[in-house]
């Protein structure tokens, strides 16, 4: 006879697996609809190790359509991506439009462990957290939804777990030296955490699941999964409001005060261009020693010479450790995710330099004035673009952003030319004379763009162009004291 | 005065130097041009260490646009990536049309280094050379040009130049302990490489350049891309001619000739549903201990249950160490690459599992009835699919490939299902109904499929899916077998 104790128990158990089972098939049927909605889902499940996290997402998903989800671990970050920015291996794994990802442990995991081990200073921890916040941000104001939960154990049942799974040799490669490090200093980690949730708990917040009642964890995961998911199928696709924070901006002249007459003499050039590319080609060597990335990003009106100018700057580097991204339309699985996933993917790697011939401005020229995305994307751009900006410089990179620049006449003359020009003509296309139809509004933008957007750590330089020369000089010169003042700085930081 | 000795020297430096120039601008133009006609081109520079394969390279894109460009080192393959097949990372990094990919060190290297290590047996050795040459001809048979060039030197003059680089501050670290070892055992490396080169100069021929000359290596290298490309852009795209290897193949029989009445009771099902789950998620942990990858591959009818197959096969596997890739149309990126790249970029890692849900084999079917593709392209398809699936085997991946199969009443009996039930409504949609009544094609494509490509290494299984129970038992039960006499040989061979 099973007493009213036993019973209690019992009941609670079935109703307990009713109740996943009817979530299951509710989850199910929201992945045909997320789909249809166009909507992408990010849960991040992080943890304690040996807590169950990857139990949890197998419960989850177990009745799911595995064609549209993922699941990743990027705690096992392999060593070459270590070479890039913090959040890299996050970014790169949002889901695309209708898509769920499963984090395995994530941002939060990463950092806390690069804490306590000391690979970090206190300063970037803040700044991680900041970064993290920033991240969490833009997703949601871009239509992801994101749920958080951290899972539970107790220190005592963690050393149970960890126990359990070093007995039996089907499971003991399971159990890792950071593992028992973290079990070691439980007390450190729970400390951290702590301090971690609470200091990201604002945009998305955090769900502590007790990870010791496994079934009780899955169901409340579930809910918690499947309510979100609901209310963002009623409200449809969230668009976040525009905001602005105070970034020190370096003060930028109206592009029409821009004084487009200097020139170069063909003598000066030809003398100019050798000595700055032979001392560029060194300080990529240095760069590359140091792991200092750079990245040079290029803007301009069409016809204002970026081609040539590019060829310029890229001729005296090692091809081997440079790369020029030419940046045209987003190809379907990139429309599918945040504006920037395309840059993320495309950060060159540390001691590496990358060339954007066109970038992420894009969404504050093209993408507004054709209406490509809503007004408060791209007016949210500005401010979203200086965080992305500032987690590259914070990473270490050099950014700097040209606006190659001439004036209508300019622009005239040269279309004309391509026009005339059989080797020139695939240069010109209908859509360049369209785009020159748009220039005053265009110069709107930029006008604005500049202003908003050239901050201390990642300035624009206008770059007169109506002599190419002249403008090839000038950016190499830019370039050359820009790298030549990293060099030496990173040189004081490795001797602090 | 200078001797005419010395005159007739400088003549011909000059000579060289506007030769040089000549090329330089033809190539450039070329640039253009490639990119219109949509030609792809790799250059593959391979040699001795410190023979100045990054100077040549250099020499040759100094003029080029960057923005057409690419230049990859694979040599130095991040460990992560010795987890994927051997020409996984060349794969990986061919061009797209219209663009030029230089690599700086490739097949060759990576084979011959493994050999001279004992990393890899003789066989092994014997059967990437295989590889390389099948690798090359399915690019030039799908359009790409292909230029190899061995940069030369003698053991002398490589001292010369090892001791140069060590002897600078700003160079030594360019001297790596692999060049030091090279240098030491030339005389092996010289007998590899012509060895290597001689098995490989069949369907790409190499071209030996001296680079104690280093002029002269640029002039001559310069003008074999030159006289290729200009060769190309006259002919057009090269499609490469059907032809047939023979491979061991498993008899398959007709389509119409199959049974499709087998069933299971709803009781059988459950109790073999759970305990064949139960032995794959047991098998999941052996495969990921002993660093096996599966590929498993689904085709099917429409509405023949390929995603609730694809469910329970998914769902005992731990999701960390599985993904599931949904086939669609190729995007532009992927389009404008050989057929294959979009597949190789997506193989598991070792240990890992993946599910193609659609495969390559769109190929031979939608891509042959539509006329996406030529008929040569199809035709050697069936050649072109069955190398690569041996390539996957050769590495220890376990590839088996499931069609399954339905009838047309059962297909218009679910497809009406669906019409009428308002959850499953978007799993269908007018292409359904297109390609239904293309059936009989499909019928005549899928038999010579089934045909040509059940290699005894790669096989396929015909899953009688009338019934959807039946067939997700049946394909279980396969994996089952399969994999656990995987795990069996690989134990056998780790003892051995």
């Amino acid at each position: 006879m099973l007493s009213d104790f036993e019973k209690a128990k019992q009941e609670d158990k079935s109703k307990l697996n009713q109740e996943i089972k009817k979530l299951r098939a509710r989850l199910m049927a929201q992945q045909q609809l997320l789909r249809a909605g166009k909507l992408p889902v990010l849960v991040l499940i992080e943890g304690w190790s040996a807590a169950g996290k990857g139990s949890l997402i197998k419960e989850i998903i177990s009745e799911m359509d595995p064609r549209f989800y993922q699941v990743t671990s990027p705690a096992v970050i392999p060593e070459s991506e270590s070479r890039y920015p913090f959040l890299y291996p996050f970014a790169s794994a949002i889901p695309e439009n209708g898509q769920i990802v499963f984090l395995d442990s994530g941002w939060m995991e990463s950092a806390v462990r690069k804490k306590l081990r000391l690979e970090i200073t206190r300063e970037e921890y803040k700044r991680r957290i900041r970064m993290v916040n920033e991240f969490e941000r833009q997703l949601r104001d871009g239509g992801y939804l994101i749920l958080k939960i951290f899972l539970h154990i107790g220190r005592e049942e963690q050393f149970e777990r960890l126990k359990a799974l070093s007995e039996s040799v089907d499971t003991e490669w399971r159990v890792t030296k950071d593992d028992l490090w973290q079990h070691q200093e439980y007390a450190q980690f729970l400390k951290t955490y702590d301090d971690f949730m609470e200091k990201t708990n604002e945009t998305v917040p955090w769900h502590i699941l007790d990870g010791k009642r496994k079934k009780t964890a899955v169901r409340d995961a579930l809910k918690l999964l499947v309510a979100k998911i609901d209310k963002a199928l009623e409200k449809g696709r969230y668009i976040g409001e525009p905001f602005e924070e105070k970034f020190p901006l370096v003060k930028m002249p109206m592009l029409k005060d821009v004084d487009l007459s200097p020139v170069i003499s063909d003598e000066e050039y030809q003398k100019e261009l050798k000595k700055l590319q032979s001392r560029l080609s060194e300080l990529h060597n240095v760069l590359y020693r140091k792991k200092i990335p750079v990245i040079l990003c290029y803007e301009g009106w069409d016809a204002a010479g970026k081609g040539g100018n590019i060829r310029r700057v890229a001729y005296p580097l090692d091809p081997r450790g440079v790369d020029v991204h030419p940046i045209a339309s987003p190809e379907p699985h990139e429309l599918n995710r945040q504006f920037l996933w395309r840059f993320w993917t495309r950060l060159p790697r540390t001691g590496h330099i990358c060339i954007f011939d066109r970038t992420w401005y894009g969404r504050v020229m093209v993408e507004r004035l054709e209406g490509f995305c809503t007004e408060k994307d791209w007016q949210r751009a500005y401010n979203e673009i200086n965080e992305f900006e500032r987690q590259l410089t914070d990473w270490g990179a050099v950014v700097m952003k040209f606006w190659i620049h001439i004036d209508q006449d300019t622009q005239l003359a040269r279309f004309t030319d391509r026009q005339n020009t059989p080797e020139k003509q695939w240069k010109i296309t209908d859509e360049d004379w369209r785009n020159r139809d748009k220039w005053p509004q265009y110069e709107v933008a930029v006008d604005e763009m500049l202003r908003k957007t050239s901050t201390e750590n990642a300035p624009w330089y206008i770059i007169e162009s109506n002599d190419k020369k002249y403008a090839r000089i000038k950016v190499l010169r830019l370039i050359v004291k820009k790298l030549e003042k990293a060099c030496e700085k990173s040189f004081e930081n490795s001797m602090a």
